[in-house]
């Protein structure tokens, strides 16, 4: 079986290293899971039939066998149904974990998104972004405590959750417990790896 | 096995019929599955170990037999693996209904949450906040087609879609297929049973 996923060509500096095939690129690594890099154009050179896999045009996109999947969150997801590596040990705890995978995704990221997008439009609502921000990684380290991470044993839900922090990282690293989750996420053999070939492939396609 | 959700006892007017539990109570209804209501106050009121549940001190936290879980996109997803009524016909359909789950909530609700809170900072932020949701709500009306439903028959998708777009129904309305989609779910005898499920405790519980 081939697994095949969607990543750009180039993006700009801001986004290099936080394009969302990161994500999946990770979970892949973790599991041990060969796979092939479909490149596309960012913007509109993409594929005319893309939309059909991507209804919002962006990346990844993702197929496996018969599989053929958008969000980088529901294909980690589905990557752990079929990877241990990814998941905790008692499957009991699944749900507990895609509890987690959709936090970092609807709970965290929103929040971060806001401060990082829009808090440029009045001091007013810079402080505001900021504040609903710091609740919401006051209340994650809190939730991880003592524990190495979300679920004890790594699982997808870290790896959601860490690219996810990492859009705001210096704020997650003003919390002890976020820093030294950060650094056992992204010291991760297959994290580096994943960086390092999303990072390749926009060195290659740099203009100039 | 006992099914128990958690919902707030009041909630100011504007949030009124939008509170998360609905996204729960509506799959339970469509999957026939009974459940209880454990009611809490929201703000400060809370159980001293519902943290313990719900790391953002939200609702709904959810719970069967072994299960304990948060986050209303991971509980509509776990409710579905049980109930046949909220998943495509053809099982090898599901990762695409995962995606279609998460996009529900990463892809659109987080623009729908931007342009309806932080509109008002500035008409500059007002004017790309609405752009970047007309996009969405257009990819979306594309995608949808001529099709019934995100999966063409009805599933859980569905379920947390139409919550998403009630958050900005009149966008939604603009566009003729997503406003008979709208019509279509909102219909469903289970959604109406829900709604005023959640609408009653919220009246009961009105002071005054």
């Amino acid at each position: 079986m081939t697994r095949e996923l969607t990543a750009y060509t180039w993006v700009p500096p801001f986004a290099q290293g936080f394009v969302r095939d990161l994500r999946v690129r990770w979970a892949l690594e973790e599991a041990g899971l060969p796979y092939e890099v479909r490149l596309i154009q960012p913007g509109e050179g993409k594929p005319a039939d893309y939309l059909d896999r991507q209804p919002f045009g962006q990346v990844p996109a993702y197929r496996d066998g018969e599989v053929d999947m958008f969000e980088s969150g529901a294909i980690v997801l589905h990557i752990a149904t079929e990877a241990p590596a990814l998941c905790p040990d008692d499957p009991a705890q699944m749900p507990a974990m895609t509890s987690w995978c959709f936090a970092a995704l609807n709970s965290v990221e929103p929040q971060i998104g806001a401060r990082n997008r829009y808090g440029s439009a009045s001091e007013d609502l810079k402080a505001k972004l900021q504040k609903s921000l710091d609740r919401r990684l006051d209340a994650l380290a809190t939730a991880l405590g003592e524990k190495d991470h979300l679920m004890g044993g790594f699982t997808a839900a870290d790896i959601l959750m860490t690219t996810v922090l990492r859009e705001a990282e210096a704020d997650a690293r003003g919390r002890p417990g976020l820093d030294a989750y950060l650094d056992r996420c992204m010291d991760r053999p297959a994290f580096q790896t994943s960086l390092a070939d999303q990072l390749r492939t926009i060195d290659e396609n740099t203009p100039g």
